[in-house]
């Protein structure tokens, strides 16, 4: 499909009516990704060919950087009746990350009425349920009947984004319930919606996190949700779609987070070298010096390498070790708060269970460890008590140190996602060498 | 609110109206909450004061633990209340979590045309399409007019788990099309369902995966996708709310098994000691013992320590930023995988920005630690030079290490999340180590 369609847009003359009967079948979506394999002339050259409803759509579905590209080729009318077409949040949405020159002749070309939507909408911060709303929504009042309300949703459904829940107001707008295309398909028509409405209601205000909103959607099952003001006015709605893209944008983030990354917030591919770089610097630098510690803690205990030199070849494999155990509980903790499973008056039971796996753990490690020092190093039983002791000691603290972490992070409203394996690791590692060379300095008598 | 219910279900005589008239405003999702925090007796007492229909949707938003917990006590009547209420998808994920017996008992209680549906569920394998998907959809033949579909719609949807959108089938159940309810809404009542369903079918396979299902979702903003079989038979359907859970339990599996964990499956706190530690040990076993290799390459280099034993004090630091340096790389590569940003022909181009993405990380690190080194050990420019040098290469090779093992694993048709910080650290240590001692042999003529 996609071969043929570039087929047609490289031809020198484009075949309009064998272009129209290829692309009426195929999804907007599939389009969008038909574009990212075309260069820039051809790029242009095949969005203008679109009929205009399906323009809008394909706009949609593009990513930041291939809209400005387009963007900046179109005529005023042009944009013009791709922003009119567009849902008010997919508008913001490209808005956003338009440069300032741009917005100001995108908005120039934009009718009022949808004008004044986008700015208000603008206007929410990033992040916040306000941000990610949209107006298009079809509301009811309270004290008409079922009939009045299919023609209200006739009437004006048509460019609503959903008009599968309709949100029930007073006349001083004013969110008193919701009730479902579904409910007003099967009711009678003469019923009226305030009696039909259903009033168990979720909604989030403007200024609530998009992260809290996607969590709700979780819980109740939702297809959408209303958003109001602090007087619980209506003053938009935020639909499924969007929650699954907030979910994996947020999801992205902590994987940064728990890697050592400063969050981007843009496709890898997309972001230049430079701001990639400077993304991981800060965080290699802290790290870096932070390892000085550990360092120091070694140069301590020179008398004991110089005693022992083989002492030296155990550090890589208690460092690892000690940073993979720390690295597996606070990534299963951090993960449970995410997903809303882990509290913090789970603190003492989370404790109470890490201690007995780091048992667990530490045996079965300790054991295997033994062997293999044991028959690999002379049969000196002393150095392979030493280095399993250590070991079982630093599965216990990496453990302990893993799950606790993330948890105080919490307490001090610091985001959890830090408390992963890079900062683990470092702050586990000054405390294996130091227990690792106390033991040494014990058994051999240093 | 939960306070209230719990002092009702507390006291010696329940007062039933004011129970009802606390339960009826509540969402069922709040409802299933105030469950946890119960001990078992009053959880099933609170369970057999719902109404019924109320108890099958709160059945639905438990957990297996819990479900497992009340059904032990429902009598048989009970029991197939709440399995005939339930979408068969939900059904389906309650049986399979439960053991043999309890298996057996809910499905002789279930109505037979209930349990066929079921049990031809039950046969899909774990994280299909049809193993997601449910029977509760609305279909409608090609032939029929607007009127006759709303009068199908009101006569058998109440049941169904969406009437949003209805599926446009041939007599020999072969799916043609799927037309929404918002196109209904908006037709005039003698049209003709084949002349107004939208043909660019979107749909998946019973046997398809639930990943690629979930991608399929986010695409093209879906609220529900046709399954077939493999003659293109409507099957069933699979809804949207479900796809929000499994991309939930996709990415905590991507977690763990970045983060040296076998994937549970099961939330952390309803997971056994025995089973938690079972799923770590293996890697940490495996990372132990794949340590071993780095220890050795100390041992080659015993000379080089016994003549300089300052040596020792900056292998924590080489190490953690060659694990650091590397697993933000592999985690940006594994995750834009994942969102399916990232595909195998970007690999040279990958490659080329991490190079020069190192090169930026080296000369920043490299700089401060030169200056770091040459400052606090008495000036002395060689051993500054042999870190600095050696911290340069870890960053290059950590980087080029992290983002291309991901890349192999997928073309070797292995999950790349493995290829992440714990396997990842292991292996660029032995390559640190013997780059950095090879350097100081060199730079001190030992």
């Amino acid at each position: 499909m996609k071969e043929k369609i570039m087929a047609l847009v490289n031809a020198e003359t484009v075949d309009m009516a064998q272009f129209k009967a290829l692309c009426s079948p195929m999804n907007t979506a599939d389009i969008a990704e038909a574009f990212v394999e075309l260069d820039k002339e051809k790029y242009i050259r095949f969005f203008r060919l679109l009929p205009k409803s399906m323009a809008a759509d394909v706009f949609a579905c593009l990513d930041a950087g291939e809209q400005e590209l387009i963007a900046k080729e179109l005529t005023d009318t042009e944009i013009g009746d791709i922003i009119n077409h567009l849902f008010a949040d997919d508008a913001v949405d490209f808005i956003e990350e338009m440069p300032a020159n741009v917005v100001q002749w995108v908005l120039a070309n934009t009718k009022p009425e949808k004008r004044a939507v986008i700015n208000q909408l603008l206007q929410y911060p990033d992040g916040s349920a306000g941000s990610i709303m949209t107006t298009e929504y079809v509301n009811l009042y309270e004290d008409i009947s079922v009939r009045e309300a299919f023609d209200e949703i006739r009437s004006h459904g048509v460019n609503k984004e959903t008009i599968y829940t309709c949100y029930v107001i007073r006349h001083d707008h004013l969110l008193t319930g919701i009730i479902s295309a579904k409910t007003l398909m099967l009711a009678k028509s003469h019923e009226r919606i305030g009696d039909l409405m259903d009033t168990n209601l979720v909604y989030v205000q403007t200024a609530d996190d998009q992260e809290a909103v996607a969590a709700l959607f979780k819980k109740h099952g939702l297809l959408a949700m209303p958003v109001v003001d602090k007087e619980r006015r209506l003053v938009g709605i935020i639909t499924v779609d969007d929650i699954v893209k907030i979910i994996e944008e947020e999801t992205t983030e902590d994987f940064e987070k728990m890697n050592a990354l400063a969050p981007s917030g843009e496709p890898y591919l997309k972001t230049s070298v430079f701001k990639l770089a400077r993304n991981r610097i800060g965080w290699l630098l802290f790290l870096m010096l932070s390892a000085t510690i550990s360092g120091s803690i070694i140069t301590g205990f020179e008398d004991a390498i110089a005693f022992l030199p083989a002492l030296v070849a155990f550090i890589p494999m208690l460092m690892d070790t000690g940073g993979n155990a720390g690295c597996q509980s606070s990534t299963l903790i951090i993960r449970g708060m995410a997903v809303g499973e882990i509290r913090m008056t789970d603190t003492l039971r989370i404790l109470w269970r890490e201690l007995r796996i780091a048992l667990l753990c530490g045996l079965a490690l300790g054991v295997v460890n033994f062997a293999r020092i044991y028959l690999m190093n002379g049969r000196n039983i002393m150095l392979a008590a030493t280095v399993t002791l250590s070991l079982f000691v630093t599965v216990l603290m990496a453990k302990s140190i893993g799950c606790l972490l993330p948890i105080i992070a919490k307490k001090c409203r610091v985001d959890p996602a830090i408390m992963a394996a890079p900062l683990i690791t470092t702050i586990v590692d000054g405390g294996v060498l130091a227990v690792y060379f106390s033991f040494a300095k014990l058994f051999f008598k240093i």
